[in-house]
């Protein structure tokens, strides 16, 4: 037998399993690109031009390290939501900011509550530390607060997180409902309040920024409305002292001097920004009107994607593999009650002609083998 | 007292502090910008025009999350080195890498071997993981293998961490030797072989990859010798096996596709790739110059930076800070035995040009302070 060094026992059991796979591996695997790319909530619109700019101009000067403390990125998100430089810490997106808090507050055993069905890359950071999920089932098509409340005071979570709006259903609460539900968690619960959609969402459903609040992380990330996915820029607003833990193990160098400048280029340009904002919206709309024109519902959403109710599990997989046949990527939830449906993200108009077509012919070959 | 969410114990007991603070925070002190950046073992000689281009190009398409398994790379990457793209994980610069490797083989009280003096930000992951450094001290100039080796026996250290060639002091051991210590540790040690510099080193300094060995992660990176420091890409080599425990809790979307295509035109790019070789090798020899024009030794060095020995620790830190108020960054070792010297990194004529200048009017004014 092969002699090895030792993992942890924590990372020896840990499983192999991702959590998700990335288009171009089925693309590998299918051998041709997708005519439509509308399965990871990318944003097909596009990043403000001079973000672009700002990348081309920034690629002349990778030779540096990137700024370790994002200095002029961080100041300008400052201003932005009237919090401080130190408020605010900026990772490698929501993911790795939220695989750091996780490494802040959980050992083995560190019961966590989120929502069954919820963001899956939290729970792999959770399990990655060993933390003890406690999944609370959706009320509906909504998360449900009472349900996340009441498991965090019963199991004393030292985290709790919660998406608003909600990934993969798109629903959202109203800041009041938002607002009430941080008062009533325990003090000692940290709410990871993940507003990675929170610039499509209605102004209505997000709370005031309140800094000096010793238990909530908000994160919010250049991914979606940006349309910067691909540069991994995501940050939590918090009280000063939360944020400054993070410097005690995050990769400091980690971020990108290219991936600031965009950020900065695209927070800066509010013109582009509302104009995609509009996209989105439509986009959303021409989504559920293919929907209605084949006779399924779907979900309202405040994020930049829509979740189709096909109706029933078995028919929204065979949906979903249909759209996957016909070259188009979508996902869909896995969770029972949501897995009645697949979830599409916005895109150009094109991309929505490409799933158009694909979703009638998908749709009718899924009848069709029942 | 303000009631807060606990850390975890190991989180709670971390020092604040970071193994480095970058220049531009130096800069934002004193006002103004340093003349002259040769603190960071940056590359001042930029990357190929070719990754520019990639970069250009790719600034477009932002708006995707990057492949998650920077397939085109690793495979490239393979094809370099004889591998295959499964003996390959490709992260956030070596950086992001070893605080996965800390991850993956540490728990609180974990023995890890190291050099004192070495990689800081080695250290600081193991810290953060809980480890417990066991250091030895340099012969000389050079990192010890024997007593490298013989700690790892001594704890039964899981980690070994050397570096060929060595930062801060820029000397190497040929490849025979490095097998030879290879060879002689533990089959329970994991010897992390960071190979920074390799390509900037001999090619008698760097032993052949062995894919199959199960106790050896050989790093290497696109920030020295490919100039691409800003864009945070590393990774590592290792039996198969041990690189698909990264993919247990690694960050899987973290790989910006924009730094993926501008390593892989760096890499490809040989006659840039040899041009840009010649011209550290040259740096250096102008810094070891300069040296010599003031009456001092370096420390001859297979990186792109030269250790410069000012023959004691208060001069060097005399020295250093002459620079620094020159607008020259240089950092400077401060393990005992090498904390005589002063770290140059390699750089473009006109700076060198800027460092010659200030280094006689540091070292003089350093002196007569004496």
């Amino acid at each position: 037998m092969t002699i090895r060094p030792p993992l942890t026992p924590l990372a020896e059991s840990l499983p192999s399993t991702v959590p998700f796979v990335g288009p171009e591996t089925q693309e590998r695997a299918a051998g041709r690109p997708f005519r439509a790319r509308l399965g990871a909530n990318e944003n097909g619109f596009g990043p403000s031009p001079k973000a672009i700019t700002a990348m081309e101009n920034a690629a002349h000067h990778v030779w540096k390290y990137g700024d370790p403390e994002s200095s002029d990125l961080r100041a300008a998100l400052a201003q932005e939501h009237g919090v401080k430089p130190e408020n605010i810490v900026v990772g490698e997106g929501i993911d790795g900011l939220l695989g750091l808090i996780a490494r802040l507050y959980i050992e083995p055993g560190t019961p966590v509550v989120t929502s069954l069905g919820g963001y899956p890359t939290f729970n792999y950071h959770v399990v990655g530390f060993g933390g003890r999920l406690v999944p609370v089932p959706y009320s509906g098509d909504h998360e449900n607060l009472e349900g996340l409340r009441d498991a965090a005071f019963a199991e004393k979570a030292p985290l709790v997180y919660f998406a608003n709006p909600d990934n993969p259903m798109g629903t959202w609460w109203e800041a009041d409902e938002v607002q009430r539900f941080i008062e009533s968690l325990p003090e000692t619960s940290m709410l990871i309040l993940d507003e990675a959609y929170g610039e499509t969402a209605p102004a209505s459903a997000l709370p005031r920024f309140e800094p000096d609040r010793p238990n909530v992380l908000r994160m919010r990330t250049f991914s979606k409305a940006y349309a910067l996915a691909g540069m991994r820029c995501g940050y939590a607003i918090g009280e000063a002292q939360t944020i400054r833990a993070f410097d005690k193990i995050r990769n400091h160098f980690g971020m990108p001097g290219i991936t600031q400048a965009a950020s900065l280029a695209a927070l800066q340009d509010k013109a582009y920004f509302q104009e995609t904002l509009k996209k989105i919206s439509a986009s959303r709309e021409r989504i559920a009107a293919i929907a209605a024109a084949n006779g399924l519902a779907s979900v309202p959403s405040a994020t930049n994607f829509v979740a189709v109710d096909c109706g029933g599990k078995a028919i929204a997989e065979a949906v979903m593999q249909g759209l996957l046949d016909r070259d188009v990527f979508v996902r869909k939830p896995a969770t029972p009650g949501l897995d009645r449906c697949i979830r599409v993200s916005v895109g150009p108009e094109i991309e929505m002609d490409v799933f158009e077509q694909a979703f009638a012919e998908a749709l009718a070959a899924a009848h069709n083998q029942r």
